[in-house]
């Protein structure tokens, strides 16, 4: 019977860990805010992470994936501006540089550093400026919040989020900053994220933890199907609140922030208006329910019309019908929140002005019923905006 | 050596061909417009038809299947404002009901008459005007501009095309019409293709060339990804010219014909401001290099930089990064029009202001080159605009 609770603050909510940011004026070569950021775990920590799985990975996701083999890690370096993503060989220098750089400042060895990156590709990093940034970073347990400023791009707002995790034996606690489907600033969408926990976690526990949270959280959101050649979630576990929650107790706390922050992703996406949960139910395979659930959410037709506030059925079943899943059109029912507007395929007796009631809120539910199986999925979504479009006209 | 020359006309310009077109109100209950076409092979021909892959199918599409079998048929029936699509039981019925009356007023048996429809899904078709329309419908071979209209939706312009082929033997002539990825109108883009000759064909050779004829055309178009349950290409030969074309002079007329529609619908997707045409070179097999293009036409990020007249190189390595073809960052390429943008998969030296040039006009190529096999496919696309969105936001 363990307790949830949320508290104030982000990556330095739990024990032992400090948080720094500064501005290196990466991306213009003006300093008008903070670009940089440190998290650093004054103790040794277990370490896991997940990668994007584009096969064009940026330099520093390379340089991450290579220092994690030791499933040990201390510090995250984070920049915004630039995601050193497409710049060949001098790129992969540069993230080398960049942890060495951070290492030295900590006191650490570079295989101790991960890297992360998030901004325009294709340009060559502005290392002198960077290397002077992270020689300057002063880490403290205030720096958080500044941390979780200096890596946003075209995020509104900071995501951050901590909870407190009351155990039998004592407390632990998690926090976590994320930036999110940002793409005007960058040449495309980066999600980043670290997550910290003072609970003691050894390294394997907490890959598979972070594996499969991520699969229920990050992995569930989609805001327009493009897939950052710089995505990562880095966890660290420290041990200091001297708490070692059972599996299923730190699956459930990481997946409190892991969801909080995906869901914070998704109502701050680029031009967004509406934020949809769709649910695919009793499809005939998981696989068969994430794919309709999917089509449904990266339908640029659906999310038009969802933009329109628009209880639309007929792009709903059109997608689920061309997505591979087995259907069948004659027994597929689909709601608005609890109200059907479509049942057995056909138009259902709801009144219209109910529905476009549901449509026309900040957030709402869809749900298509199969039928056909007992497998389910839910990802969370948005509109698509003519605000959206303006904000990704490039150049 | 037979020699292709266009011609003016649509489904009309084949002789024996004749077709007319009337207003029935469909989808206001107003007649402001022609809604209705008929179009009529005077002689038996030989049919043959693709049809939407989606799961989802309009009653017009099962009830055409249905009397595809026979693999003759001698007329079509067109209706938009109501696509007959998610209306059940009864949406069959009304389907076969168009068949019939069509029969009817031109003598056939109903399974000689092959029905389409474009429009709103999901609403019952109102059927007393429909079959007074039907009733009415004077055929001419003067009626061919006047059933292309009669089949837009959002289309801005009627598209028809016609050709003569001059052979060893004499000319034989192929028509079309097309109605486009309209959107707004209806509740999703149906794309409907009627094309008539009068060469002697039989029903398999028929088959064989319209199908593979639409795999190099109407397959390679996107505008955005969605697949209606409409989708539906005709193709008629009623032998009337005498001449007798071999199966390569046949495809090449035909890919003539469904090649220049598929532009058409292209050029007139909704919102649309640029035509590109996506090529990726050297993939490791044909699926790889069809994946990869559609990877990059239906990105919404790359299609919103393409709105902005930006040559944006980044978004679309991601996409192939992403999209599960063999590749290897290292050695893509990429160019706009015959400038290299990225090379070796990093930025390469053209001059921005070259590159932004060719983004900026109305039609342009990017071209993909991987490098790690022998395969390469080509699609048609568009960029996406507000106004794409403003024009689908539904109700």
């Amino acid at each position: 019977m363990n307790k949830i609770r949320m508290i104030k603050g982000g990556v330095c909510a739990a024990r032992g860990f400090v948080a720094g940011s500064t501005g290196c004026g990466i991306k213009t070569g003006r300093v008008v805010r903070d670009d940089l950021a440190v998290v650093f775990s004054e103790a040794p920590a277990t370490a896991a992470a997940t990668f994007t799985t584009n096969k064009v990975k940026a330099a520093p996701v390379r340089i991450s994936v290579e220092h994690m083999r030791a499933g040990r890690a201390r510090a995250v370096v984070l920049n915004s501006g630039n995601a050193n993503a497409c710049t060949g060989p001098g790129g992969m220098a540069d993230a080398r540089a960049m942890a060495a750089a951070t290492a030295d400042s900590l006191g650490l060895k570079p295989s101790q550093v991960l890297v992360c990156s998030t901004g325009r590709i294709g340009v060559p990093m502005p290392m002198p400026a960077i290397l002077r940034g992270i020689a300057s970073v002063k880490t403290a347990r205030s720096g958080g919040t500044g941390a979780a400023k200096a890596i946003m791009t075209s995020d509104t707002f900071a995501k951050e989020i901590a909870i407190e995790v009351a155990t039998r034996d004592g407390c632990f606690r998690i926090g976590g900053m994320a930036k999110g489907a940002g793409m005007i600033d960058p040449n495309m969408a980066t999600m980043l994220c670290v997550v910290t926990t003072d609970a003691i976690v050894a390294a394997p526990v907490l890959r598979l933890a972070l594996r499969e949270s991520v699969e229920d959280s990050f992995n569930r959101i989609t805001i327009d199907g493009d897939m950052s050649t710089n995505d990562t979630v880095i966890a660290l576990a420290n041990s200091a609140s001297g708490i070692s929650p059972s599996p299923k107790t730190l699956r459930d706390a990481l997946d409190t922030v892991t969801r909080g922050l995906a869901r914070m992703i998704v109502s701050d996406g680029e031009g967004v208006s509406r934020f949809v949960e769709v649910e695919v139910r009793r499809a005939a395979s998981s696989a068969d329910a994430r794919r309709a659930a999917e089509a449904i959410a990266n339908s640029t037709l659906v999310k038009c019309a969802w933009a329109g506030g628009d209880p639309n059925w007929g792009r709903i079943l059109d997608a689920v019908g061309y997505c591979g899943a087995k259907m069948d059109e004659a027994k597929t029912d689909i709601f608005y929140d609890a109200l059907p507007v479509a049942t057995g395929g056909v138009v259902a007796r709801t009144a219209a002005k109910l529905l476009r009631a549901v449509a026309a809120k900040k957030a709402f539910r869809v749900t298509v019923d199969l039928k056909v199986g007992k497998a389910s999925h839910v990802v969370w979504t948005t509109d698509l905006t003519e605000e959206y479009v303006r904000l990704n006209l490039g150049e």
